[in-house]
């Protein structure tokens, strides 16, 4: 077999099925090998940024990574922002990147660039086999790279010639690494600062704000009087009735610096210190009180819900307790909101309307409320955020995540306009692969957030700033280009007209999108 | 002042009077003080690939750098597909990325990402500043690196507190390097060449294939018995009546090498060896006759139409020759064609049609004769390809060209649909700056050139390949699409509606959209 079909065989044998993909001529024998070796299914993105947003949506939601497969050194390019989300979300993604043949590299031909170079910026690891041979065994350790805890971005750069040449050799299933141990003393030191009378809060990152870690930190807490929060960068986070609420360490670096000014001490999860978005003249970039202290219960790449089952031991929490706190009231009767569009509303007909086991992937910026409604009383669902602060994941990942739950659950895109304009291609693959996606776009004809960052500088902005902060002139007009693009979509000022919407949509099993004036 | 302000002034000192921007958070106080100092013309992309692929186009058609504004890493990723076609149009361009506070960025917050390891990828130079002060010295000298013979491209790295903080100084203009001298013995080895009796390649580069370059090499070959070739990089050809063609190194490996195998000699002027864009199996990466003498006349940083001058000279060439050789018979009427679009018919369409001074942007991939006709019947117009092959070029170049040229200047962008879905944004700028852009978007439905290529490896396409190739399923409204964006636009399908869509975009000021069914 050629060195092509070694990768599709090795792919599969490693348990990887799934290859979001904008190909090219040099990797026109891979496109060759998945048509003749059957078992990968192949979602087109018309843009490398959608292709990459895809795979990052795609293991939020199964927490198993799929392929990608680029083209050369701008392929990779266009796709880069998308990565650099995936890899704030600790999401793991197989990189395929095509490029000229061994022999052909050194004449620099137009499409050539530094392909490790920028696959460096946002892999773990950056591998180009150096045989046909060697081609299967270099796949199943990437994606055994990929699979590790936390999820890893690995890029495989297959030179056109390794590819086409006869000799690959399919290899088997790579183990996968085990979590780093935990550190028993590192346990003790988080149970000593619980019951020192300090007030304390514990930090829950990625990895352990999954059900069981949101669980256990709520019964540690109500046990030693500690508070809870999420860290910034939590990619898959579960809400909705009865899972008991995580709230995030709030974006405004002043709103985040007053909520945990009172801790003495915070205790990390398996996340870094709460630091903010951006620097700001006289402002503090660590967020927690400067003396607060500061203690890393477990890394990223330890097992987080395994470490807070130790220290829930170690403290006396009773299992039963750890299983079982949080549990909320079961939702009253929630009424339709009505009239002009706000977030608070918005939030109102989401926590009405939700259907079982959602996906919401929130890039809604600056018309958010953070949906405290839903997230408190809707039927549970996935809260998926944009991870690594490049605008343009929205679309993409809320595609991904629909291909991985193979149609069988509704994904929610609340998609802020300005953001949407990036990747707005990724409507197009709704469409194509009838995904149940549901997209809000909220069109307020601007960069909001830029706007208050403009006027917290700068006083009011003139024509000059306007130009670049302003999107009206034209007008997007959202519902028609969803539908050059095949989706369903209809306008709606109203938030009648707009529950109506999101009923009708989520009566149906295709994609659709709501614009929303605001 | 504070370093945004230094900042500003200094572009302005030296010359940079347009700024392609997609700003952020790191760059408000830029913005602000682009606000408060008149004299730069800002234009927004919905995007960064629209940005640096108009700053592209812009330097192409005035051979003089704008700046770009890019938010931070991502905000750079997201533009270097076009940066990276830039690189090889030899476009000088001004990249300035803003990023954290120098204090901020140690703390790793989510935006942050190796900007400088991603600038390198594509940058003669990137700078960082290590104070406010410093901020206009570096500037100036970034200007004068992208001036430079021939264009580059620069980009500064701007952390939030070198823009923010007091104490920016303007600095004046710097002096713009000299191309390096050229070598006389360089000139008479290619005397001795072209006397030599050999069959002789003079193979004209990018900055040597302006008009006075193309004419001198004419009335070289013209006395020498050689035959005349325009390498496969040239960003900006001047075509039409009167100009001498230049024939461009054809793209398929097979018929390159059989067009180049006749020639002894092969004299490079500011071009390297003609290669293939891409390596097959068993055929060659460099595409002339493997005993050919290769030999450069003139580098890429040197002046290549004045070494064509001392080579005229040298070889008794005269000077009025050398000024009017090449002109061609005045057109004949031309009749407009009809009846099903093909490649030879748009071409005919636009010989009679083009108007005066006109900017031809081609990114017609497989749908493209060449322009044959247009090329030697046409009022004179300036030809543009994208020169790195990497696709999404076509609608950013146009956009930016036609800024360049202040709507003074027809701009026709022939555009295939797999190309367009990559950068469809600039739709949006063409209609917000109302810029006199006509494109011919040609809907095809499917990645063509993929087919092509595919069929070369592995005989007819499974459904696996064409998932991946075909880009029906939903077809794509690009008419209804441009229109959304706020452009107007028309759906034909035959050569007639095709022409009085033309004729009717060019007696408008205004972008349009043709979309050509074929």
């Amino acid at each position: 077999m050629n060195g092509a079909e070694s990768l599709v065989r090795t792919l599969l044998a490693n348990g990887v099925d799934t290859c979001f993909a904008n190909p090219g001529t040099s990797e026109m024998h891979f496109v060759a090998a998945l048509d003749r070796v059957p078992g990968i299914r192949c979602v087109l993105g018309l843009q490398e940024n959608v292709v990459t947003g895809m795979a990052d949506g795609y293991y939020r939601v199964l927490r198993r990574p799929a392929a990608t497969l680029l083209h050369c050194g701008p392929g990779l390019s266009n796709g880069l922002a998308n990565l650099h989300n995936a890899r704030r979300a600790e999401s793991g993604i197989v990189n395929i990147v095509g490029d000229h043949a061994t022999a052909h590299r050194p004449f620099d031909s137009p499409l050539t660039a530094d392909v490790t170079a920028l696959a460096a910026t946002v892999s773990a690891s950056v591998c180009t086999p150096r045989s046909t041979q060697q081609l299967g065994q270099d796949t199943a350790l990437a994606v055994a790279t990929a699979r590790k805890h936390p999820g890893q971005i690995t890029t495989l750069i297959l030179p056109a010639d390794i590819s086409w040449s006869e000799g690959g050799i399919e290899s088997a299933g790579v183990a996968i690494a085990r979590p780093a141990p935990l550190d028993p003393h590192s346990i003790e030191v988080a149970r000593r600062m619980l019951t020192s009378g300090k007030r304390c809060l514990l930090l829950v990152g990625n990895s352990a704000a999954a059900l069981d870690g949101i669980r256990l930190s709520h019964a540690i807490a109500e046990r030693t009087g500690a508070d809870v929060m999420g860290s910034s960068l939590v990619a898959a986070l579960p809400r909705g009735r009865g899972v008991p609420a995580l709230p995030r360490v709030p974006y405004p670096v002043d709103v985040a610096v007053e909520r945990l000014a009172a801790y003495e001490a915070v205790i990390l999860i398996n996340c870094p210190p709460p630091v903010g978005f951006f620097g700001y003249p006289g402002k503090p970039s660590l967020l927690c009180h400067p003396h607060a202290s500061l203690h890393t219960l477990s890394r990223a790449d330890q097992d987080g819900i395994e470490a807070l089952r130790h220290l829930a031991e170690a403290l006396g929490v009773d299992k039963n307790t750890a299983w079982t706190s949080g549990e909320q009231a079961l939702p009253r009767e929630l009424a339709l909101p009505q009239g002009e569009p706000t977030p608070e509303k918005l939030d109102m007909a989401l926590a009405a309307l939700l259907p079982e086991d959602a996906i919401i992937v929130d890039e809604s910026i600056t018309f958010s409320n953070g949906l405290t409604t839903t997230g408190a009383v809707a039927h549970p669902y996935d809260h998926l955020i944009i991870t690594g602060g490049a605008i343009g994941g929205g679309m993409p990942v809320a595609t991904g995540a629909a291909v991985a739950s193979d149609r069988d659950r509704r994904v929610v895109n609340l998609q802020a306009d300005g953001s949407a304009a990036y990747t707005l291609q990724a409507l197009w693959t709704q469409a194509r692969e009838k995904l149940p996606c549901t997209t809000i776009l909220l069109n307020n004809r601007r960069y909001n957030i830029l706007l208050g960052e403009y006027r917290n500088v700068g006083a009011v902005p003139g024509p000059t700033a306007m130009s670049m902060l302003d999107l009206g002139n034209p007008d997007i007009g959202w519902a028609d280009l969803a539908r050059s693009l095949g989706v369903e979509a209809v306008r709606v000022a109203t938030m009648e007209a707009c529950c109506e919407a999101l009923a009708a949509s989520f009566a149906s099993d295709r994609p659709y999108l709501i614009e929303l004036m605001i």
